[in-house]
């Protein structure tokens, strides 16, 4: 995708501020924007009188791969794993700013479908594109940052677990873990629902973004998403609250397809869903039961770190950088 | 930079959450941060009820070199360059979002650098690092997110110009243009402070962050800050808004330094003053006299364009990507 293609329509030979005019033209803005694209910065309505706001980064080659996503899919991606750290703080989105480093011979069609990935998630999330800038550069980078409002709830962080609450999850885990390693292996799932699915599931992740402003609506002690892995995620998590989390592995059971393709794999299927991250589900710990469409899978205990089954975890948790 | 170095104190070795934890640590937010580094999103008051966000990415080899700029260089353009857009709207800042690519074998003294120019610069434009993310990359890239107040102003956009305005400038033109060629044709600048001074300028530029606000509180009709070129922003002011924009050159005269730099280099002085950009000085549409400390150096007529002393500029008036 870098090198030059048979299309002519590259960015480079468009140019900013030409290429900037087509990915903005036509879109409309969330009621929420009151300056979009175009002017020195953008203009967002923060009727909490505070603004919610994170920031990722997207390398090719180290968080997608062109050949295993469609630029589409990149961009869906890139805008889910944004709002999903929004949700978890129990926020809505209101706005996103993409900023874009690409090779001057990348095909307009690849920002095109990038774009559109963008926008549908963008749009489905809650908030729309109000900003962003174009770049030059030799790898593909998508860096994001997403803006969400509280509608004046308190934040929850990951800090306020206590000894007591339960730990529930609402969302998918360990699908995109399943996915990613049928992609790696080479594993043609054309004809198979339930692995293509799994595929999906990498490739396009539904952040469940409602949940986290529910959660926090029903008192909700401690909230984050799940990127990097479900043990890795609530390590952070009991380090901040400074508590263990004890997990049950009887709650946290493969569905039929993962355990069909960990087996095909040779892998194993309840490692996905505690180690697997980029499914972008919500844990969150409760006082109370938690809302319906949120499952029970451990308890907050005193002292540190995360057990499963009352044992402590010894191989990686999930993702890091380097 | 790219390659390890004898420096066993890498990011790769570090790990990506001890890099962060070493950059946060210590650091005092701004009043305005309610939720700082650390949780899945920040939380910043917005006071106004509305926000200002902008964005903007770096990258080395095409908008820094690590050979001409130290990182703590590189740190403080990335933030002078966002907060000119917030400055430009007319409102103060309060936060920024910073996210970092960088190889595995990027020393973590490159990244204490960065950072510690990144936090000075932010605490010079009145906000500070509220969060951010950190990935592999081939490349060093660096894209901010500038958030903003706009303290009940309206915000000042490009499009507000009419017939009649005078034209003004806050801030310094062409020095960090004058700096770039003398940096691209190998002058030693050592021993002639004003010569130095020009590298410095383009080194660590220093937007006038308070003349955005100013200018709001008096009536400008159209702001933007010039970090592509006086003519190549005003340009795009003049489409905004559905203007000509009448430059005066007799106002717009290099610096002393300014010509002596020209001359050694067989360049136009006067061209870095109209083309040069990343100086992110201001610049202003008024109705009514701007306040002291604004030079005007032109005025608001119908028609299209940017014209100087009556004549079009024919030639490339800024930066363009790609």
């Amino acid at each position: 995708m870098c090198a030059a293609q048979d299309d002519d329509r590259t960015v480079g030979r468009t140019g900013e501020f030409a290429v900037i005019d087509r990915i903005t033209a036509g879109r409309g803005q969330a009621p929420t924007t009151i300056v979009g694209p175009g002017d020195d910065a953008a203009l967002i309505t923060s009727p909490d009188g505070r603004v919610v706001a994170t920031t990722d980064m997207l390398v090719e080659g180290r968080h997608f791969r062109l050949d295993w996503s469609t630029p589409r899919d990149i961009g869906h991606k890139a805008i889910a794993q944004n709002g999903a750290d929004i949700a978890s703080m129990g926020a809505v989105c209101t706005a996103f700013l993409v900023a874009l480093g690409c090779p001057a011979g990348t095909p307009m069609s690849v920002i095109e479908e990038l774009n559109e990935g963008l926008w549908r998630e963008a749009t489905r999330a809650g908030g729309s594109i109000v900003g962003g800038d174009l770049v030059a550069s030799e790898q593909l980078v998508i860096s994001i940052t997403a803006l969400g409002d509280l509608q004046g709830r308190e934040p929850v962080l990951r800090s306020g677990a206590r000894d007591g609450d339960v730990v529930a999850v609402a969302g998918e885990l360990g699908r995109s873990a399943a996915g990613l390693a049928l992609l790696d292996a080479g594993v043609d799932c054309g004809a198979d629902d339930a692995l293509a699915a799994l595929v999906r599931a990498h490739r396009t992740p539904l952040p469940p973004y409602g949940r986290g402003p529910e959660a926090a609506d029903a008192g909700a002690s401690a909230l984050t998403d799940i990127s990097d892995g479900l043990i890795a995620d609530l390590g952070h998590l009991a380090r901040a609250s400074g508590v263990r989390i004890a997990l049950d592995r009887a709650a946290l059971t493969p569905s039929d397809p993962m355990v069909r393709a960990a087996s095909l794999l040779g892998a194993d299927a309840g490692d996905w869903v505690l180690t697997g991250g980029e499914d972008h589900a919500l844990v969150g710990c409760f006082r109370t039961p938690p809302p319906s469409g949120w499952t029970v899978v451990g308890a907050v205990r005193p002292g540190s770190g995360v057990v499963v089954d009352g044992v402590g975890w010894d191989r990686p948790g999930g993702w890091e950088s380097y």
